[in-house]
C-alpha cells in the first residue's frame, strides 16, 4: 500500500541546500508554505538549518519512522543512501534527481544498483527523474514536489510520468479556482508504476475523478488491468499524446524511446472504459465537471439562458456530440409560462431574456431538476449590468447543492468587475467555464462516461468447439520447418479447427490431381499456387478465379507451373465462393497486450477510407457487436440499395473465433482474413494468411 | 462612410437616465469612464446633468454636428425622434432599445416608420434591438455600447449580429490581456449590415484581423462579395453557429427565424477565403495569433521546449493540420550543439532542457528565424523556479519584436507568481497560450490562412459553346406547360446544348417507334418511361436496363406501356454506357446566392458516407478541381486496386459546365445528374433530372 507515501508524517530530504534556487531547498519551502503537519528533517552534513529547521548530518542521526525520504544528490550517490535508508527503516524513496535510465545504459546501472537495495529493504521507489507527489488533504497537506502550483484541496487526483504535462493540467485546475486532490508525477518510474497509482487512487476516497496523461505504456497489459478496476467504479479522463508520427518521434526523443505511433493504447482505453480526450483544454474542463457533478442517467439535456448565441454554440456541441435536448414536460412548461417575462422563449433552450431575474433562473433550474425529460441542466448565464447578478449566482449554487442532476454552467463575465457573482459559484463548487463550447463538452463528456458505463458488458464468451491441439499441431509444424509464413494447408486447417466457415478445398501435387481435387470439391473453383518459396502469390500471377470446369483447372495448373517455375510449387484449389459482402477480419500482435483485432469492410473501404475498427484481444461478443455498428460503411451491413443485409451474428462469431484463437496461440504473430465474404445466411472466408 | 459613426466627436443620448441601471445611464458612464475624446450631450426633458454632464431638454437644443445619437427610448417614440434628428442633421443613430422587427409585424411596421424617416434626412441607423459601438483608437475612444467590457487598443476587430457571443469573445480577449480595435454588434440591422461593416473593417487601417459570428445571414451574397474583397487583404476568422439541426431551431428561436440549418454560410466562407471555425476557444486563439504575427510563408515549423510532453502535444497538432516539422539546417545543428546543454536535444523539436537559459532559448530563436527549413516559431516555456524566466522572456519579445517569422508561445506558468515573465512577454504582444495545444491550433490556423492566400486563383472560364437560348427555349417550353419537372427530351436537350457528353438518344410514342429508334442509336440500350405523370421512373418501373436487340426492346415497351398504364406515356430510348466511375453532379438553388453545385462519388459513397463536396456557383475550374480532391474517396478517380484512373479534367469541365448552366439559367432551383459514369478519356451523363 501507497498510504506512507501519500500521507507522510515525517519526512526527510537528503541533499537538502541552503541555496534557495536548489531542488533540495525548495522541496523544504513547499512543504513549509503548504502548512504540511508532519515533521521535516533536512539532511546536509555541513549546514546547522534549513529555512529554519533543524538539520541532521547523516539520515542516521534523523529520528526514526520516516515515511518518506526525498533524494536530491547526484545519480552516483543514490545507491549508497537507498542503503542508508534501508537501515534507517523509510518507507519510501521520492527520487527528483535525474541520471538515471533515461541518460542511457551507465545510467540504467546506477538504477539497477539502487533498485536492488530498496528491494533488500522494502522500500518503495518514486522516480527517479520526476516531480514528486502531493496530497492536498487538509489533515496531511504533503507537498512533496519541487513544482509551484499551490493547489486548494479538490476531488481531481492527476497521475503522469511526464511531468511538464501534468503540471500544465494542474496549473490549469488551479487557474480556474478548482482543487485537486492527490498529484503524483513519477518520471521513469521504476518502482512504482501508473498502473499501481491508479489502483491506489481507485481506492483513495477524496478522488473523484483520476486524470492521467500518457506517452507511451512501459506495461501496457498492467495499465489495462488497472484501469479496468478502477473505472468501474470511478471516471479515469485521460489524453494520449504522440499520436502523429512527428509527435511519436518527439515523444520518443524526450522519454528515451519508449514512445512510438501506436494504436494500442487508445484500444487499453476503449477496452477498460476510460474516457479518452485528443485535446487537453477538453480532458481538464471535463474534469472539473466530473470533480462536482453526479453522472447524468441519460443523455436528455435542458438549457437554461440568458441570451440568444451562446445557447446555439452550447446546443449544437451538445447535439452534435449525441445529447438530445427534449422539450419541456406540460408542467415545466405551465410553471414557466407563469414566472417569466411574457417576451422569455418558453422552450428548450429557455431563454429567460438578458432582464431575467434570479426568480426566473430558479424556477428553470427546480423545473428542470423535476423533470423527467431531463438528465441534466446546461446554464448560460451572462451578467448584464441591471439585474442582481450575486441573486442569481445564490439561486444556481442552491440547486447545485441539492445534486439532483449534473448542472454545468456558462459563466459569461468579466471576473474582475463581477467578482462576487463568480466567488458565489466558485464557492457552492459550481462548474463554470468561460465559453459556451467549453461548458457544453463537459456535459457531453458526462454523458459519455454514463455511455460507458450502460454499455453491453464485455462478457467474454468462450469458443466451445475450438480443436487447439490440431490447430497448435500445424503451427508447430511450420515451426520446426523454420516457416514464419503458413501453408495454406496449414492455416485453413488451423481455420477448420477453429470453427471458421472455409470452402472445401484440396492440396494437389501436380496439374493433373489439381484437376481430379477440383473435381471432388466442384465449380467454380479457384486455383492458388502454394509454396514457401511465393510470398505474394497474386502479383506473381499464382491465383486464378473463376475456373468454370476440369479442364480449366488442369490448363491453369500447367500454366501456373511453368510461369511460377517454383520447385517447391503445390497447387491449392478451392471452391469459389459466390459474390458477397467482402469484409476484412484480422489481428497482429500488440507488444506485452496480447493481439489487435481488426474487422472492416474490404476493397475500397480498407484500402481507401481505411475504415476498420480495432479491438484488443479477449474480444467478447458485446465488443464484436460495437465494432461491426461504429465502422462508418455499417449502413451496409445492414443492406442499402435495395440488397438485402447480412448475417451479422456470424460476423460477430467470426470476430471471437479469431479473438479466441489468438487468446489460445499467441504465437502467432499476424492473422490476415481478407477477403472474407459475409451474406445473409453465412460467413466464410475466401483468402487466409497467418504468419508466426 | 462609417467613418462618422466609428469616429464620433460629438455623441448624444436621446432617453438617457439619472437611474444607475438604466441603460440610458449607462452608455453615458462608459463613454466617460473610457475617455471618450468628444463631446457628449444627454437629452432628457426632465433633468439638468446626468453623471455631472449638462443635458439638454430635446435634441434640438443640443450643438450642431452631432455625429452620433443613442437612443434608449420605448420603440414607438423612435420614429419621431429620428424625424427630430433628420432635422437637426445627425449622421447616424445607434437604436439600442428592442421592440422592432425581431418581436413581430408591429415592431417591423415602427422599424419601417422609422427607416422611411432615417432615409429621407440621409441618416444611417445601426441597430435597433443592439449594443452599439466601440473604437479603442486612442485618438477617439468611442464606447458607444452599454455592455460592461473595457478593452485595451489592439489590432482586432469584432462584429456580429449577435451581442451575447460578441461580447464572449469580446471578453476572452479582454482576459487573455489582448487589445480590440473595432467593436460592432448591429443586432436587427435594419440599415447598416455586416457586408457594409467588414468593407469598413476592411479599410479601417488600424484593424488587422476582423473576426466574425453569424447563425443565419440576412444578405448572403452581399455578405460574400464583401468577405471575398476584404479577405484578399485582410484575414476574416468567423465561426457559425447554428449548424445542427437542434442548434438551427435554437438559433430561429432568438432571432425571429432568421437561421435555418444550411450549408450556404460554410460555402461562401470557402469562396470568399474566410477562414471557418467551429469553436469560438480556437477562433479566439486564432485572432490573437493573427493580430501579433506575420503570415507565414509555408507550414514549415521549428519547435524550441523546455519540457517534453506539452512539446509532443503541440507537435501531433500541428502534424495532424498538415503543417510539418523539417530537420534543423546544417548550421543550426552546429550552432546550437556549441551553446546549449549536452544533455539538450538538438533536433526539431529542440529541447533546451528544464535548465536552458536565456542565452539558450536567444540562440535557438535566432537560429530558427534564420534557417530556411522553417516558416514560423513555436515556442513551449515552462518558467522553472531555478531559472531567470525574466530573462529568457526579455530574448522571446526581443526576436518576437523583429517580426522576421511568426511566432507563438506556450507559455506555462502560475500567472499569479511569475508575473513579470508574463508581463514582458505581453507588453511585447508576444501571442501566449496556457496550453500547448491552444498555440498549436493558433499556429495552424496561421498556416491554414497562408494556404488560402497562395490557393489556385478561382477564375471563371465561361463555357464558350453553351448555347442559351436552345435550353432556355426548352426551359420555357415546360414552364409554359405548367410542369417543374423537365421531360427527358428537355433535360437531354438542355445538356447537349451545355456540352454535356450524352449517351445518344430518341423519343419515341409507342413500342414500335422505340424499336426502331433503338436500332437506330445502337446497342445495349436503355429503354425509360417518360410521362409528366410519373415522378419516379426507376421505383414504377419505368426503366429497363441492358436491352441488347430491337425485339427486346419492343418487349420491354409493351410491357411498360401495360404496367403503367400512363396515358401521356413516351418513351426514351438510349445508348447504354459501358461501366465507369460512377459519379454524381448536381446543383440545387441556395435562397439569394444563386446555386450550390454538388461533386461526389456514386453509389454507397453518396448514399452511405456522404462523401460529397459542395460549391457556389460561379464554380471556376480551380474550384471544381479542390471539389475534386477533397472527397474522401478521391484515391479512386486516380484508380486503386489495378484500375485506371478516370479523366479529371473532364470530371472539372462536367462541372463548370453545369455551374455555368444555372448562372445562365437562375430559374432552375435543382438539377440532378446521377450516375454520371467517369472513363479514361470522357465523362458522360447517364441519367439526369431538371426541375424548376
Amino acid at each position: 500500500m501507497l498510504d506512507s507515501l501519500f500521507n507522510p508524517k515525517k519526512v526527510a530530504v537528503i541533499g537538502a541546500s541552503s541555496k534557495e534556487l536548489h531542488i533540495g531547498n525548495r522541496v523544504i519551502k513547499n512543504l513549509i508554505d503548504f502548512g504540511f503537519k508532519g515533521e521535516i528533517y533536512p539532511i546536509n552534513p555541513k549546514a546547522d538549518e534549513i529555512r529554519g529547521i533543524a538539520a541532521f548530518k547523516s539520515i542516521a542521526d534523523a529520528p526514526d519512522g520516516i515515511d518518506v525520504v526525498h533524494m536530491v544528490i547526484p545519480a552516483k550517490f543514490v545507491p549508497q543512501a537507498m542503503e542508508d535508508c534501508g537501515k534507517k527503516g523509510v518507507k519510501n524513496v521520492i527520487i527528483n534527481s535525474g541520471g538515471f535510465s533515461e541518460t542511457g545504459p551507465e545510467g540504467a546501472a546506477i538504477e539497477e544498483a539502487f533498485l536492488e537495495q530498496a528491494k533488500k529493504y522494502g522500500i518503495r521507489v518514486f522516480g527517479p527523474n520526476c516531480q514528486g507527489i502531493i496530497n492536498t488533504d487538509p489533515k496531511v497537506r504533503a507537498y512533496c514536489n519541487f513544482t509551484f502550483t499551490f493547489p486548494d484541496p479538490g476531488a481531481i487526483s492527476i497521475v503522469a510520468l511526464s511531468g511538464g504535462v501534468a503540471e500544465v493540467i494542474h496549473q490549469a485546475f488551479s487557474a480556474m479556482g478548482v482543487g485537486t486532490r492527490i498529484y503524483a508525477s513519477n518520471g521513469n518510474a521504476c518502482d512504482i508504476t501508473i498502473p499501481e497509482l491508479i489502483r491506489y487512487l481507485g481506492d483513495e476516497p477524496g478522488t473523484h475523478v483520476i486524470v492521467t496523461y500518457v506517452e507511451g505504456l512501459k506495461d501496457p497489459a498492467g495499465f489495462l488491468a488497472a484501469c479496468t478496476e478502477v473505472a468501474a467504479k470511478k471516471p479515469i479522463l485521460a489524453m494520449k499524446a504522440g499520436r502523429t508520427k512527428e509527435g511519436a518521434k518527439a515523444a520518443a526523443s524526450h522519454t528515451g524511446g519508449l514512445a512510438k505511433e501506436d494504436i494500442a493504447t487508445d484500444l487499453i482505453f476503449e477496452k477498460a472504459g476510460v474516457l479518452s480526450f485528443r485535446d487537453e483544454g477538453e480532458l481538464i474542463q471535463a474534469a472539473v465537471a466530473f470533480a462536482a457533478e453526479p453522472i447524468p442517467r441519460g443523455n436528455r439535456v435542458g438549457i437554461i439562458t440568458n441570451t440568444g448565441g451562446p445557447a446555439v454554440i452550447g446546443t449544437d456541441i451538445m447535439a452534435a456530440a449525441g445529447l438530445t435536448l427534449p422539450p419541456l414536460s406540460g408542467k415545466t412548461e405551465r410553471v414557466l409560462k407563469e414566472t417569466l417575462f411574457a417576451e422569455a422563449s418558453v422552450a428548450n433552450p429557455v431563454d429567460v431574456l438578458a432582464t431575467g431575474t434570479a426568480e426566473h433562473y430558479r424556477a428553470c433550474l427546480d423545473a428542470m431538476m423535476e423533470d423527467d425529460n431531463f438528465d441534466g441542466v446546461f446554464v448560460n448565464f451572462v451578467t448584464p449590468f441591471f439585474v442582481d447578478t450575486d441573486s442569481i449566482a445564490r439561486e444556481i449554487a442552491e440547486v447545485h447543492r441539492q445534486k439532483k442532476k449534473p448542472l454545468v454552467c456558462n459563466l459569461m463575465t468579466d471576473r474582475r468587475q463581477w467578482t462576487e457573482t463568480v466567488r458565489i459559484l466558485a464557492d457552492a463548487g459550481v462548474p463554470c467555464f468561460a465559453l459556451p463550447g467549453e461548458a457544453a463538452r463537459a456535459m457531453s463528456a458526462l454523458v459519455r462516461y454514463r455511455q460507458i458505463l450502460d454499455r453491453e458488458k464485455a462478457e467474454i464468451k468462450p469458443v466451445a468447439d475450438a480443436d487447439t491441439d490440431k490447430a497448435l499441431q500445424l503451427l508447430d509444424r511450420a515451426k520446426s520447418a523454420g516457416r514464419s509464413m503458413l501453408l495454406a494447408d496449414e492455416v485453413y486447417g488451423i481455420l477448420e479447427a477453429y470453427g471458421f466457415d472455409v470452402p472445401k478445398w484440396r492440396l494437389a501435387e501436380d496439374p493433373a490431381s489439381a484437376q481430379k481435387a477440383a473435381g471432388e470439391i466442384g465449380f467454380p473453383a479457384v486455383l492458388k499456387a502454394d509454396a514457401p518459396s511465393i510470398v505474394h502469390k497474386s502479383d506473381a500471377g499464382g491465383v486464378v478465379l473463376g475456373l468454370s470446369d476440369a479442364a480449366a483447372v488442369f490448363k491453369a495448373a500447367e500454366k501456373m507451373q511453368k510461369n511460377l517455375s517454383a520447385p517447391d510449387l503445390r497447387f491449392f484449389v478451392q471452391r469459389q465462393l459466390p459474390p458477397g459482402l467482402e469484409l476484412i477480419l484480422g489481428a497482429r500482435a500488440e507488444q506485452g497486450l496480447g493481439h489487435a483485432v481488426v474487422f472492416g469492410l474490404g476493397g475500397i473501404f480498407v484500402e481507401v477510407l481505411k475504415d476498420v475498427r480495432f479491438c484488443l484481444t479477449p474480444v467478447s461478443p458485446a465488443e464484436a457487436r460495437r465494432m461491426l455498428s461504429s465502422i462508418k460503411g455499417a449502413a451496409l451491413l445492414d443492406g442499402v440499395r435495395g440488397q438485402k443485409g447480412v448475417d451479422k451474428e456470424s460476423i460477430v462469431d467470426a470476430v471471437v473465433r479469431l479473438s479466441q484463437l489468438l487468446s489460445d496461440l499467441p504465437q502467432i504473430k499476424e492473422v490476415d482474413l481478407n477477403p472474407v465474404f459475409a451474406f445473409q445466411d453465412r460467413v466464410a472466408v475466401a483468402d487466409a494468411r497467418i504468419l508466426l
